[in-house]
């Protein structure tokens, strides 16, 4: 069952209902319990027939914005639909939380009332990345941008677990994005959270790779990715900047060819 | 006049003298002065005419391969071409170094006996990055991996030196790679850094821009990009293996549309 928050972000009702009726073609065991516009949700659901009978919805008017600060949330907007949304995970009646919205608020507001797995500092920001075998987790992505050894194990951890679920293997490879794949390069951070993830994968909990580079990701070489919130942000950013550039040079292409065809 | 080492890369000969020779087209006041084997120069030569008359050649049979480490290249390798090149700089018969070969090496020996800029206190590795607009210059790509404020205000200033003598700029904009363009986004040093860039920008000598993101590198919206040598290289890194993924991607969307054809 997942708790979906439909208000506060530029995603449409349309389109959220288009998603969760495709999900249903993977799994038919999902719920969704929507947290938003009633009226908006019914008129929006006729479309989406196969959908009706897996939701349920609680109505809210009040939504976090894209703007609003994760501090200044915290206690003001307690009848926001992504507040509800989480505090049905925190009762247990839903398994999981869903929002197009605010990632800090939803970060903070997700720390204060679920709070972390035990041993987990900090909750993280991870994305399916497409490559060449398929997809990888790369995390984090701009939840910590401090450096450090405890966050970057932390995050082999986390998105070992996450690969593991979605892409059913049971213990993924991980490997941490460095300069070079020699055991002296890198950062002091980076290095001690290397030796412990070989400690770890000694133990026979992970399965930790080593290092590897930023061309990997794309090669697809681990199914995990971990780097600190900094560089991972600025990579994927970078990444999609890359492709957009890639496309447009296509186009102009493809343009110039059509035209010197037309002439 | 370049100093070009000829030696120690996979870059064969006539790729190197093909290169020179395209490069007169730019400028025609432009002299090389090779460092290699003789023989095998001018056996390739013969195939570059216009090329003729423009080079020198200083017989080199010794070479810096890939995998020699800096230490160990200072006081062994004194006959090698990239050392050779490099001192034709120090003694003013040349006005700057071409190498294909060892960075590691190139940059160690060039400090050494090349020193840097006043004020500047370490080199750092550039790229010319193609976006939207046209090209920008990047930096730091692995020079320096450790994060300082004072490395981050140097490369600027490296940086818009380049900017401004490749593009023809008088005064290039430089951003400053980070997670979010609000001043308060990013860490420390890079806050203290972007404090002495406005300072410099107000005192004229330089036009700084401000924070930046990893899309903008492509969208073009700085003449010169700035960052600490582990992030962009992996930035680097990653938009060559989402440049290649794209380019797989489509050879492969290609194929099936030919080959659907063919069936």
């Amino acid at each position: 069952t997942l708790a979906v928050d439909m208000l506060g972000s530029e995603t449409k009702t349309k389109e959220i209902l288009k998603g969760l009726e495709q999900s249903l073609l993977r799994n038919i065991n999902y719920r969704f319990h929507l947290f938003g516009d009633k009226y908006q949700i019914f008129k929006e659901l006729k479309n989406y027939k196969k959908l009706e009978d897996f939701v349920s919805i609680t109505q809210c008017s009040d939504s976090i914005s894209m703007n609003d600060k994760p501090s200044e949330i915290i206690k003001s907007k307690k009848s926001s639909s992504m507040y509800l949304a989480i505090k049905s995970v925190e009762e247990k009646n839903s398994d999981a939380v869903l929002s197009f919205g605010n990632t800090g608020a939803l970060m903070t507001l997700s720390l204060l009332n679920l709070r972390t797995l035990p041993e987990i500092k900090r909750p993280s920001i991870a994305s399916i990345w497409p490559n060449m075998r398929g997809e990888s987790i790369v995390l984090d992505l701009g939840a910590n941008t401090k450096l450090s050894a405890r966050y970057l194990a932390d995050n082999a951890i986390l998105g070992s677990c996450l690969a593991s679920i979605l892409f059913k293997i049971e213990k993924p490879s991980i490997g941490i994005l460095n300069v070079g794949t020699e055991e002296i390069k890198g950062n002091e951070e980076i290095k001690i959270a290397s030796d412990q993830l070989k400690e770890f994968s000694k133990l026979g909990s992970i399965n930790y790779y080593g290092f590897i580079e930023g061309n990997d990701i794309s090669i697809g070489k681990t199914n995990v990715v971990v780097t600190d919130g900094f560089t991972g942000n600025i990579a994927l950013k970078t990444a999609e900047g890359t492709a957009k550039l890639y496309q447009s040079h296509l186009n102009s292409a493809y343009q110039s060819s059509w035209m010197s065809k037309l002439g």
